[in-house]
């Protein structure tokens, strides 16, 4: 009895336990990040303060004119910030009372103003001397930062799953109703992936209504740089930054993370072995998570502490260290996790139909007695799978490896061709994620059915912590870097900041990968799900039924119309920002010539402008995604839904995939040429201001990074890098909530759909016509 | 016993009669294109040469000499045409041997040479006056070289099919050995798809290595326009039109109706009641094709003859009005075609596992009982469903709507946002494509099954000689154009052309949607065909078997992975265009000055290199096409092949569709801007040869065409246009060959499948795992 209550204490414990070190950890780098200062009245740095104004009078550090500068910006985009996720979030709050839409908007909200927090203490920390400082101060202030987001979301996440649980078992029977309990559970994923819908596809559309606005608006309006500070834009492009890429992609892992653990729990408890097996093997799948937190917790130190960043070249191996570190840990830890708390053999069905008629069809053992080896698998594939979607996603999308170089020589001959190897890439990289992705659900779905595709999916979610951190890092820089020019700092900190960002492109993309990859897993795992919910596997999904066919192609049809609505809206929404630009240029005076003391332009109404549209423009997407599902069953029944589910998730992945993966390129290929990569015999060196190329005689001639900017191949780049925004940031990212969102809502209204003509809809459509 | 005999050669009749007159009508249509005579010593029309020399004299048609190098361009493409022709199908008979490749050959053979033969003729007829004479003469030029093409290829198609049947009854019993004998018939379309694999990629790849090599050769060379005389590569760009859009939309539409003839015969051969029921029911597929040719040659005359074209309003106008009494006529007759050669009531079963688990599963009546109202509903929905499919098709991709204009328009704001719009209208333009070919798939699977599926595909395919004929029209009036531009003709005679080439545009986009839509429906055919032949349905193929899924994702990313090969191909391809075009500008003296007496272009040289590179890359995506399902069959089973059929067809439709709709909307796009379609207030008027625009002040300034073509919104259209070109004429159209080719690849080795492991693969994957 004493045991048992000790047992109890001790599984509680590492559940709550890691849940804590999270949120603490997240406080405690917040706290560091906070020690940069950006006001004169701080008491804590006057160390750096002394060091900045020597430096200004120096000429060096910028003057002091630029920190004024630097603080405005901060706060102008902390202001649009806020205003943005009032109005957002205003908006959600009549979708989802659930706890899990609650706990992901704090999560966003926390990810969201520590990467605003953050930023511009980047900017200052890229401003020390000597270099070596600054490359490690900058990086490790940018990545602390990340890591906020990361613990603070993946912490408070299980932390409040747990407590939900807890708060369940008081009112059903664990060992009768487990099934009943882990449904209600289910609604924490339902929320948070609403959350996510709004988030990826609302802060894609603001992120690059914003980003695309503020390019063109310099091209069409008047020969003004991206950053310039004269553009009005540029505040709402760098507020989008953290709108999109932070609070989006956290909203969207936090909704995969939700959905992968629900989707564990309703199967698990529908084992007769795992129920009676007592609460803590029921529960094992929030474990995974939770001493995921522990292993990210440990590594992180290793970026900022053990081997920290001492240059540029080591910006992208320390991140991607980071990943691989985790990994490993996570994979050493978890088969003593498996061993302790699953029974060393268990069996899936008893009310499993899958297992039972698995049992019966083929006699196979493998789906009748499983044990934590098998789990352990599961996890390990989901672990690794991830970390090389990852890396190849890197491999496709980094200016460090052929595939992007190609893309950047290819402006040699402009625009065109750019474009075309830049889309001949995106396709291309579809290749092994997909192979991986197919691997991981023919391995875990063989050892351990659908519960073996949710641990996976939990595996893939193992890294949670550092996949954030080193996400939300990489628009912490691109936001210090847009600072740095618009605070008209020297162009050695742009440099830093431009190279931190480089290497955040990078990493972005890894996450973008994870996030693509883990929506799949998850998005199976709530279809298989439904499948048991709505008992079609007494009898099977025979593909080749009409209507399981037949919404196999609509569903695969589902992700281009998505694409197509949420690029569109970027366009509509960027057309309506360079008119507001244009409009402000011409009645501000002296904006536009730079005149000393003309009237600031008016960010606030640009602001305005993305968060009205984000706002107008997510709700035919939604609708689409949320509708979708819902009336496919309603009228022609569950196996209709099931290949509606299916041609979403297998045409979704590519799609996302290539998306991201030619955005991603066409951005660093852009980085390249500015970086000079095009020009032969480029002399590596340090501190580089300036390239020698050879002119059209072949004779060697001096150019500065804007003249770099300014080539051919730089605007061919540039194009690219424009069409890529949308792709990479709105309408590649979204799809990952298509495919799990689709496959929560049938879920939820499985109830519903077989209510109508057992399941045949309302248009009676024989459920296996053969 | 006499009225059995009478019967069969009036059945014969009706299959060999429209078959020879398809083969009679192009030969003549062939004589009327030959009355236009390019050479002085030619007798037949010495009032047209008269006219023509008066013309030359009064500075109005362009003078002698340009009649002197326009035979000299025909000349140059007739000579490359042929060697393209000679090397490529030199490769080709080592694939296949079979009667199907050998007639696709020839009809490609017959296309191409009359569609060479016929554009130069297309020229002179525009050099015509007055204006009405010069629209409906060359329009009627171009249509009769489409149509000699659409005729030849159906009417040989059937004739060759029909006589290889009889040849085969000899040796087989038909009420006995029927479906031994359909599957001998079988590789007839296995020959014609693997010839349009070579057809589709190999062309594809040569026709936009040449026309991207072209374009960008002109721009990064010197400044010289796209058309001009003086480029090498243009005689490669014009023969590769006629290579890539005739020979290989041929062949792409041969195998479809090979394929889907072939799959509705193999299925009716294993229904015991149409088997018994006689000869003219089992072979009842044929008759369809067979009245379509009727039907298409009455229709012809319309566009010729009866109601011909007088001005540009009307050529878009005219050619749709073919498409739309083809179908109207077909739907009229195929009434009575069914009521005649089809038993009043039947039941596909008895051999056919399908129908009869569905009788048994279900008691659907519809399954057990099927009559010729039901064949003709599936007839109708193929043939209304690719009317419709190919009016969308037009909706987007015609400037004389909506879509194309906003994609137009935002040129005005850059290359960037064409980009973003043009992807996002393919995109968008999936929609209802996908959903009529959803509810042809429904309709057709769950009226009659398989047979239903394959009897759709061939009513889309009944309007082939028509479809065929407007296909080949406009890579005619392009090559026109192109002829026009280069012998340097009055800009009224290029206006002409233009305005001939912008329908043909417009209806090639439609026999595009029409060849993606056909392909979609005849690989399911064939999906279903080895599904029975693999005796997969006798206990269903579930979807979210661990392996059918797994597969399903691989086969979504497969033309992915095919896309990336062949606009990787054109690119590479055009780049080697590119050199050599610089190389013989530097080496060939006076070439780029284009000073008197300089030595010609050396056109060959830019032929071979299109014509190596496009054979050289066609091996890898043709590799991966043909490997995959047999690697997929023999290590993982029949189940898994299924899957990778499935996964590729439906992810394989949207992206055909997707990437062929940018591409014309593209092309499209550009035409509209060159035409003036942004400048506001533009007065309507004929002959224009200027456009008045306002300056920046607002004052009204004339411009000419070639003014039109610098601007910065028709730059930004030209990266739009040459980005589309691979999209829409080598990945998109290489997407239907690979859907249709895996699949009867499948069907081929399904015999060999099942000899592994009963079908479980050299793995032994269980074949039904729950």
């Amino acid at each position: 009895m004493v045991e048992d209550v000790l047992a109890d204490i001790m599984g509680s414990l590492l559940i709550v336990f890691p849940a804590f070190v999270g949120i603490i950890l997240s406080y405690f780098l917040y706290k560091k990040v906070n020690k940069i200062s950006l006001f004169r009245n701080s008491p804590v740095d006057e160390e750096i303060l002394l060091r900045r104004m020597e430096k200004a009078e120096a000429g060096e550090g910028g003057d002091a004119d630029s920190y004024q500068k630097l603080r405005q910006i901060y706060r102008d985009i902390q202001t649009g910030a806020k205003a943005f996720l009032t109005a957002e979030y205003g908006m959600c709050v009549k979708f989802s009372f659930v706890v899990g839409g609650v706990t992901s908007m704090i999560s966003g909200y926390i990810g969201m103003m520590i990467a605003v927090f953050t930023n511009a203490r980047c900017t200052m920390t890229a401003t020390l001397s000597p270099d070596a400082v600054a490359w490690k101060e900058s990086f490790n202030v940018a990545f602390r930062g990340g890591a906020v987001m990361g613990f603070a979301l993946s912490g408070l996440g299980i932390l409040v799953l747990y407590f939900l649980i807890c708060m369940y078992v008081t009112v059903f029977d664990v060992a009768s109703e487990a099934i009943k309990l882990f449904e209600c559970v289910a609604g924490f994923g339902l929320g948070g992936s609403a959350i996510a819908m709004f988030g990826r596809v609302g802060g894609g559309i603001y992120t690059k209504a914003a980003d695309v606005g503020a390019d063109l608006a310099g091209k069409v309006v008047a020969g003004i740089p991206e950053d310039d500070p004269r553009n009005p834009a540029t505040i709402a492009d760098n507020v989008g930054d953290n709108v999109g890429d932070v609070a989006g992609m956290g909203s969207d892992l936090f909704g995969s993370f939700a959905e992968a653990t629900c989707a564990a729990l309703v199967i698990a408890a529908q084992s007769h072995d795992l129920v009676s097996a007592g609460w803590d093997t029921l529960i094992f799948p929030l474990y995974i998570s939770a001493v995921g937190i522990l292993v990210c917790a440990a590594v992180s130190f290793v970026a900022t502490d053990l081997k920290p960043v001492r240059n540029e070249a080591e910006i992208e191996e320390v991140l991607k260290t980071q990943l691989a570190l985790t990994t490993i840990g996570m994979t050493v830890v978890m088969y003593p996790i498996c061993a302790t708390f699953l029974p060393s053999t268990f069996y899936l069905g008893a009310r499993s139909t899958f297992a039972a008629s698995c049992a019966n069809a083929t006699g196979n053992s493998k789906c009748v007695t499983n044990g934590p080896f098998h789990a352990f698998c599961c996890i390990s594939a989901g672990l690794w799978g991830g970390l090389i979607i990852g890396f190849v996603t890197e491999y496709f999308t980094s200016h460090s490896y052929s595939p992007v170089r190609e893309v950047a020589r290819s402006t040699e001959t402009g625009a065109a061709t750019n474009i075309i190897y830049g889309l001949a890439l995106g396709y291309k990289s579809t290749i092994v994620p997909a192979g991986i992705l197919s691997g991981i659900v023919f391995a875990s779905f063989s050892l351990m059915d659908m519960y073996g595709v949710s641990l996976a999916a939990l595996g893939m979610l193992g890294t949670l912590s550092t996949c954030l951190a080193i996400d939300v890092y990489g628009p912490i820089c691109d936001n210090a870097g847009g600072i740095a020019e618009m605070a008209e700092l020297p162009e050695t900190v742009r440099e830093k900041t431009d190279a931190l960002d480089a290497a955040g492109n990078t990493t972005a993309a890894i996450g973008k990968g994870f996030a693509i990859g883990s929506a799949a897993l998850v998005s199976l795992a709530l279809t298989a799900a439904f499948v048991t919910r709505t008992s079609v596997l007494d009898h099977g999904v025979n593909m080749l039924n009409p209507v399981v066919f037949a919404f196999l192609l609509i569903g695969s049809m589902l992700p281009y119309w998505f694409s197509a609505m949420t690029m569109k809206s970027v366009g509509v929404a960027a057309m309506e920002m360079v008119k507001e630009v244009k409009r402000q240029f011409d009645t501000i005076p002296g904006l536009l010539e730079g005149s000393p003391g003309h009237a600031p332009p008016d960010h606030a109404r640009c602001i305005k402008i993305s968060t009205d549209a984000s706002l107008r423009e997510m709700v035919p997407p939604a609708i689409l995604v949320m509708t979708s599902p819902i009336a496919t069953g309603m009228f022609f029944g569950v196996e209709a839904v099931i290949g509606l589910l299916a041609g979403g998730l297998v045409s979704g992945v590519q799609l996302a995939i290539s998306a991201s993966n030619t955005g991603g390129a066409w951005d660093n290929a852009k980085k390249y040429v500015e970086k000079g990569g095009l020009f032969i015999d480029m002399p590596k060196r340090d501190n580089v201001t300036g390239e020698i190329i050879r002119d059209e005689l072949g004779s060697p001639v001096l150019i500065s990074v804007r003249q770099r900017k300014g080539s051919d191949c730089h605007k061919a780049a540039v194009v690219g890098d424009t069409v890529g925004d949308p792709l990479k940031d709105t309408s590649g990212p979204a799809l990952n909530i298509l495919m799990k969102l689709m496959a929560i809502i049938s879920l939820v209204f499985a109830d519903y759909f077989m209510s109508i003509n057992n399941g045949q809809g309302f248009l009676n459509v024989p459920r296996q016509a053969f």
